[in-house]
């Protein structure tokens, strides 16, 4: 032990290189409802890529498991390292490299929080698009899960943002993918590879990120509708006229009463509603934007919303806000596990009605919100026994993957859904995935655990 | 030989299973410039995905090369199989399974050309917005390619509109991918690894891609300027507007010259142009389409262009038809090869200079015309003599990597570009990709010499 902690002190520096029982307990967590907390072996923070390369190094030498961690938000048990194992916190790595203007590209380390990248790119009149609802998370971490988030229905998720990286590979070999361009055939495209991967190919050490003009005016129409079905048979219809909103977000009644409360915007709240749209719409002049919210409004009224309520900006954006809020507001209110998956959007009316049958039958609530323009349903499980609940998620997850869809629209599977993975996804396909782990990372010690079964398996 | 004819006639029936002697001399072809045509072994046409399972399985076992071919519009070689290869050609492939409108998607088979394609989805006022140069390309073969062409610059190349694929291994293995959701962080993304492959990882038996609404309102603005480090500079700073132009290329004189002869156009021709920008703006309405022509041309004028005409539309369209067949003109004028590098769009004004120096250096021509937007620079190449040829295209694609891009934009490495591949692509990243090939196809029978040597190579 103290051999290692000798050499990991030599990568970093031996400030940045301590035992995990001596580092604070935060980094024996993440977000996950149901991981328990597990303290590593050691936990380095690296401050550039040489450091990183050099503790890979160790870690591969010595056969030790590795486990990237940005802010720690991970849904999925993803970032918590094995008790034998060196977490890599990228806390140090935290530095905008530079934002080109003529390119509309950041460059940046993986520290990077997205609320750090906001402000920056606020400055040049450009905006990183990609908003999970956790701004406190660092773009390593979006990369590592592929984070979505509510403006995805107009920009695409992190995978369609990210043009470049530099990653090191298990080996302590650094490669760099891509560039401060959208077009590249010149072979795989690695970028896109090791996007979604959950730090099990590689660890990243510095990204690209495209950015767009940051549109100056925005606007947010709330729509109560007495029935979900009707929402979300709404909902391919609104994107059918071009409008191309920013956001479309679904939250069923339960939800909002929850968020209303939370957040003391009673007004919010519909009596016969079962379900709201919240549509946030954007424009480059203020007469065009007015012009939208008048035609996004008459055609959910024509839709059969019950009422259409154009919002101000400070109450469209705190329900936003809310909205983003609403995984807290689940677990305050003690929900027991939590669901994202992905279903095609028009999908979502029989999905939602079988996820109300499926909770009825155990004797469970299950309660959503959603990202409705692209079916990311998010669904709240409270049902305190363990066994019924897997036994609901799985038929739940079932009935999804039934529907045309998948575990996880961007979460991840981490350790926490590994059990679903296993068990409903195409064995043709993991058998390929554990190819391709094994063509990245051979001895298998980039996170263990995750989407795989670890090789010598501890739990 | 007979021995492997009659299995394929048992995998294909033997109408659609012939010695490649008896085929047509189109399958011998594609459309590089530099490869010589080869007459393949064998040319199948599978009927279904369970036909292509089955050649598939006889190529596996017989150990012979396998190469797809949608319409054969490779500039890069890629889809010429072979001597004593299979050559797989999916013409008759080419149902247009369904278009989902709610979903927004197409679910097609891969030897669907981009025309019927468009034909089909203008019929639910929807568009698939990928539109290379060539038409006639099957959504097959641009998956493989990861096609561009001149919308990219607003929707994306085909990376960004594929949502999932149904694709047969070398194994025989049939596995799909993704779906009809734009969200997924469900292990990695096979989909995007198999796109831009060409044809050495799997054989793409369905696709499901993405549409978007079809806006009726279009109009195109010419803008030449006086010289092309001007009209470089203007392509950003366009963009930061946030008018988000669906079409944005660059045409340089001689170019144009060329063009506006062949299409009997001269009054495109502007005196003393030495490039010109063309814009294409779409909208939903015909007022802000009339608003945002009138502030383009205003702010093209203040960007130093020596001209701005607003095009009606019929004239538009012909000059946008005319650049797409430019690469036909530059053939015609004896172009001896092509290049389609990409760069950080705003390093282009200095790269063009650069390749003018490369080539004067080396007394040949070199011209050109690119997605401006995208920083997609397409060269056509005079120099007859093949080893000066060789090292002035060597040297500007040195220079373009020194710029921050890369080998190929659109077209892809095939056979054609691999010795540029071999000298210019990062070892250590073409040593992952070999890896990442071999977890796919451990015999090497998918299109082999494509990207990589062959492993008991031939040529
Ligand atoms: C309140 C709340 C709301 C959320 N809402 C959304 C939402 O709307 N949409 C959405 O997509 N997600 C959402 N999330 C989850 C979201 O995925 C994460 O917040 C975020 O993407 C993870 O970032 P992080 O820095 O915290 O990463 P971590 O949790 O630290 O790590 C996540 C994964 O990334 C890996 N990783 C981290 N850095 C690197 C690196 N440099 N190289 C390689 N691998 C790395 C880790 O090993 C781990 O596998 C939410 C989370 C919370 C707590
Ligand atoms: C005039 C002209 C203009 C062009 N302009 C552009 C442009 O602007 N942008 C651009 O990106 N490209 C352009 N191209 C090239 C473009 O890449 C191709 O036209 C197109 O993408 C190839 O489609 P295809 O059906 O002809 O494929 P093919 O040429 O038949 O094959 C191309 C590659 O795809 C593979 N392939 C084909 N089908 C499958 C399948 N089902 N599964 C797996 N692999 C498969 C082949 O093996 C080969 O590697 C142009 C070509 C021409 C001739």
């Amino acid at each position: 032990m103290t051999n290692v902690q000798d050499l990991l002190a030599d990568a970093v520096g031996s400030a940045n290189a301590v035992p995990g029982a001596d580092a604070s307990p935060d980094y024996s967590r993440d977000e996950s409802l149901t991981c328990t907390p597990q303290t590593p072996a050691f936990v380095v923070r690296p401050g550039c890529t040489a450091e990183v390369a050099a503790v890979l190094r160790v870690a591969g030498r010595e056969g030790i498991p590795v486990t990237a961690r940005g802010s720690g938000t991970s849904l999925a048990g993803a970032a918590i390292a094995r008790p034998d194992g060196i977490l890599v916190s990228f806390e140090r790595m935290n530095a905008i490299l530079e934002i080109d203007e003529a390119n509309q590209v950041a460059v940046v380390q993986p520290g990077v929080t997205l609320t750090e990248l906001d402000a920056a790119t606020a400055a040049h009149g450009l905006i990183y698009p990609v908003h999970p609802g956790e701004m406190g998370a660092t773009v390593g971490g979006n990369l590592a899960t592929n984070a979505g988030g509510m403006q995805a229905v107009k920009y695409g998720v992190t995978r369609h943002n990210v043009l470049g990286l530099e990653a090191v590979l298990a080996t302590g070999e650094v490669i760099r993918a891509g560039g401060r361009f959208v077009k590249n055939s010149t072979g795989y495209d690695l970028t896109q590879l090791i996007a979604g991967s959950e730090g099990t190919l590689a660890l990243v050490t510095q990204l690209i990120l495209r950015l767009r003009p940051r549109l100056p005016h925005q606007a947010v129409v709330l729509a109560p509708f007495a029935d979900a079905h009707e929402l979300t048979l709404a909902v391919p219809r609104l994107l059918a006229t071009g409008i191309d909103p920013v956001v479309l977000e679904y939250v069923d009644a339960l939800t909002m009463a929850a968020l209303a409360h939370a957040e003391d915007m009673a007004s919010a709240v519909h009596e016969s509603a079962q379900a709201y749209l919240i549509v946030e719409l954007e424009s480059r002049t203020a007469e065009r934007l007015a012009e939208d919210v008048v035609e996004v409004a008459e055609f959910l009224a024509a839709q059969g919303a019950a009422d259409v309520y154009p919002l101000d900006r400070a109450t469209g954006r705190r329900l936003l806000r809310a909205r983003e809020r609403a995984l807290h507001t689940s677990k305050a209110a003690g929900a027991n596990d939590l669901l994202d998956t992905v279903v095609p959007r028009a999908a979502m009316p029989d999905f939602l009605a079988e996820v109300q049958r499926l909770a009825a039958d155990t004797g469970s609530y299950v309660i959503g919100c959603g990202h409705a323009g692209d079916g990311n349903v998010h669904l709240s499980v409270f049902q305190p026994d363990p066994e019924t609940r897997q036994q609901l998620m799985t038929s739940v997850l079932r009935a999804g993957i039934a529907a045309g869809g998948s575990i996880s629209g961007e979460h991840g599977i981490g350790v926490d859904k590994r059990v679903y993975f296993d068990a409903l996804e195409d064995p043709l396909r993991t058998d390929l995935m554990r190819r391709i782990k094994h063509a990245f990372d051979p001895a298998g010690i980039l996170n263990p655990g995750v989407l795989f079964e670890p090789a010598g398996a501890m739990r």
